[in-house]
């Protein structure tokens, strides 16, 4: 029996300032945590990051499409993760699905986010290339087991 | 023949600091343009606004769901509008219909945004004060045909 | 008798999602603001935009300093203003003065900014290009009156 | 001999929603990270978070100036360090000084933050208290030297 896998998971903890006057997270903090943690992602397990992809490779992600489901507050001072999976990677896209998890374990959003790779100089999407697909492809093997058990529940 | 229905609409011009070094806009920048909408749609629109809503009514308006779907860049410089729809009202919850639009008067980006409001002490949701309900359906009535237009596109 | 001088004044309404748990402006908002007025002042009193700076100048102006200091609380749902003035002009360099005030045109906050033009591609300071300088001299010229009644009070 | 202190430091990268369109990081970022500093370390040195300072002790901590000077830019994808220390401590008043260095220890950037207690309620300043005095006192002691070094440089 192999080990179970391990998704690639952002820990945080909720700051003061990306609280709103009722107390709880002002809903855009979401998004600027997911698209960071897609950053760190594309470092860590791609091993590209965003600037190399900008610089070395003449490419950008830009976004095609967010969708946030908000299921419970995360209260301050608690840390809490991100877990970042991917749902799907076609010839231009990557399908991020992930989770925000408070310290107790409990869903407390699920986010997803569809980036487009495109040429930076004209704004079109192009193939991935194959040293950026291979190491992501390996990952959403990897990982695949977490997703199937989030589909079936 | 009566007068087209007139949207409630933010007018913007994208700002240096809400672009990317891709010269683009950041994402979650998209987030932050979709909740000031909102708020002021709510302070404007239905005459009560966020700071209202918390102190005088004991209420909040936490997001239950948000999407976004990127059509067209916006480009910097240029003046682009967010039009604000109202696409359900239930007993708690608000559905927002947002399109962003470019100076040519193109479809740049689509948001939808859930809102429910809450008993702030106990972040219970609680039928939405008559109050704040009927400029809601006042607003919503007067702009059907809006929505209906899109929905035949 | 010539007319008062009139300085460049950008108007604001502090938002919801600017405020922390407090119910008051978390810090760091106020100098989004510094930076929006300044790229303002660009954009309308120079006549150049950030972005032309940046792509047809191949020019950047990044900050050198920053003051602030906070004098009195800005009221939620309030219109504030703030004005902008160019307290001096050298080579390289630009230092704006700004205040922040109320609806009751009380100081609420005051700012100092200062920024240097560089060279984009090796981020050297250069001399001001004449087309920029000359705005900005007459500007100066035009609000002397404003900042030597503050230096005088 | 005593070990050298060892004053208080966050670690962090850039992020590249953090840069603007010159690829470097946009100024106002900068005061988030200053202010994100002076929570942790609150939470960590003070022991109290910034929660539980307006909850439980009902009082706030704005700002009262802020002062930033950029010696060096920062550059993306490298980790830097903020290290935080105390200047002065008043009856209501704390005078943070930072700097935010670069991996190979170059100052980058410094700043002094001046936070003022006060009671939440009325805004008015009070006196700190003493079990928020304490260790606040025993830290700046721990890391004169610290600011002594620098004061002599």
């Amino acid at each position: 029996m192999s080990a179970p896998p391990n998704p690639y998971t952002v820990r945080r903890i909720v700051k003061w300032g990306e609280c709103d006057p009722a107390g709880i997270v002002y809903t855009p903090r979401f998004l600027d945590w997911v698209l960071e943690a897609a950053e760190s992602f594309f470092a860590e397990v791609v091993g590209v990051d965003w600037f190399q992809l900008n610089q070395k490779y003449g490419l950008g992600s830009p976004s095609v499409s967010v969708k946030l489901d908000f299921r419970k507050p995360i209260q301050f001072g608690q840390p809490f993760t991100i877990e970042v999976l991917v749902r799907r990677l076609s010839r231009s896209t990557i399908t991020y699905a992930m989770r925000g998890r408070n310290g107790a374990h409990e869903l407390c959003f699920e986010a997803e986010l569809v980036s487009c790779i495109v040429n930076h100089a004209q704004m079109k999407s192009v193939a991935i290339p194959d040293d950026i697909r291979q190491p992501i492809l390996a990952y959403q093997a990897a990982t695949a087991a977490v997703l199937e058990k989030d589909a079936a529940a």
